[in-house]
């Protein structure tokens, strides 16, 4: 029976527990969930931040720590963590990032807003073809391939960049600091899902702000210390670019009094794009163990030198 | 050289004739655009609805009517077209409406009214996945069925329906009256993409409304005869309906004393879902006037006993 630690919020061990414990069932594996195990028991940690202690120090005999979130850049940070970690890549999670990127594009690449709120009246002028339409989507891993992909087949121009070199059908890929600054310069809509990591922080900034389309349209789901707020507040008020959808934020829920609130060519989705579902990603973390068990490499393990 | 007479408003003579010279000139078709050729000399006509007498019976020569519109209602119902009629099914015009579709799906699936018009806040709830919510497309003729198979490669949960049986491949097809009533039932979302003959005048209405899940949501992209208007303000009052977003109205500009305008559950687009685009269109008339002269069948004829 191995024992598999949750270090997440309490809410997180109610809601997640049920599904879990199905998931580990139908893959065959016998464990036991609990919260208050000895360390050195310990055979797996699922791990969510703001559960308490993330000292993983006394975890000495745990193979592997499972995170339940896509986003790494708490745990890489944790000097205790020296297990193989693997983040959460949920197929659940790429659908609803994809369906949140796909529906917020084609919002701007239609001009939605001006008819849900009536300013535009009869109005008679049709947007181009999404293949007259240039999106830049910075980041091509899991979630920004898919998203890349899914507005490809929709007949968008995408450009793709990506620090590697990378290759996708349909999309134009880009990489390096000059293939940013192509990317950044032909981009209508650009969607930001870099990880967050000491080099992506504030990608975009007064500098790269500048070099975009005037007019430009940015997209957040990615992760909010992206983007230099105060820069982009500027580049709004003076009209280089045209609108902001941001779904992630430095500091989150985004506080009251954030200017972004009230701006308004900015709008605010709760942190939603990209949720983990416990039904599907529990099916991930029991079969990482079923893989560990059967020797078999994790899966999504994360490369702390690189930090996603 | 063949005379090709345009009996369409100004403004489309005006917009159209370099793109129609230009697509002749590209496929071979040696043709003289005019506006005022003696009918019996005419080889084809163009038509859109609105430019002036629309008595066809004077074009004795005439070989093909070639409209630049997909609607055919007004033509159908002229007794003086005995040509072949072809009415324009353009891949630009397929493309917008796509993207209208999906882009509006996407909109009501996301809740985004809410966040883009603030009153969400940081309520932080996310939608289900796509493959969860149900959507259905009524009418699966070129643009419902590229709709229906655009929605479905998102994986949204697409049923459906035309008069005769049809089979799309992802799409659950329905067909018939009980077919109809069992795409209501399902539907949280309804595409209306059928064409406007008398069979379908008031498809939706206080009964077939009420078949509908408590909440969904109405598009209409197709025709402004489809709907009682009457029947669906009161099911918008009752809540039977949550919102409706429409394209199409039965008249245009739609009044500015209609109660569409003024209700909060009601987006009003301006006839912008799938606008014919001179550029793409054009080579559709060229294609088919190089048909017919090389003795081809011509390209979407339309049959006058069914209406479409």
């Amino acid at each position: 029976m191995l024992k598999v630690q949750m270090i997440t919020p309490a809410e997180v061990v109610a809601n997640w527990s049920p599904h879990l414990e199905a998931a580990f069932e139908e893959a065959g594996v016998t464990a036991k969930l609990g919260t208050d195990f000895d360390p050195e028991e310990v055979d797996y940690v699922i791990y969510a931040p703001g559960g308490g202690s993330a000292d993983l120090s006394g975890y000495v005999n745990t193979k592997a720590v499972l995170g339940l979130w896509a986003g790494v850049e708490s745990i890489i940070k944790n000097e205790t963590l020296t297990q193989p970690y693997a983040r959460m890549v949920d197929e659940g999670l790429t659908e609803g990032m994809v369906e949140w990127v796909t529906g917020h594009v084609l919002r701007h690449h239609l001009g939605m807003d001006a008819h849900i709120t009536g300013r535009a009246g009869w109005d008679h002028s049709p947007p181009p073809l999404a293949r007259h339409r240039k999106v830049g989507i910075l980041g091509l891993g899991v979630l920004g391939s898919a998203s890349a992909q899914a507005l490809a087949r929709l007949n968008f121009a995408v450009a793709g960049w990506s620090r590697s070199p990378k290759a996708l059908p349909e999309v134009a890929c880009f990489h390096g600091d000059a293939g940013l600054a192509q990317v950044l310069e032909q981009s209508e809509i650009l969607v930001l899902l870099l990880p967050s990591t000491p080099e992506t922080e504030n990608t975009l900034n007064a500098e790269t702000l500048a070099r975009m389309p005037e007019g430009a349209v940015i997209l957040n789901p990615g992760r909010g210390a992206l983007i230099d707020d105060d820069a982009l507040l500027a580049a709004l008020d003076r009209g280089q670019v045209g609108h902001a959808t941001l779904d992630t934020f430095r500091v989150e829920p985004l506080p009251e009094d954030h200017p972004f609130w009230a701006h308004p060519h900015v709008t605010v989705t709760p942190h939603i794009a990209s949720e983990t579902r416990p039904e599907t990603a529990s099916t991930v973390v029991a079969e990482n163990i079923s893989r560990v068990e059967a020797r078999q490499p994790l899966l999504h393990e994360v490369d702390k030198s690189r930090g996603y």
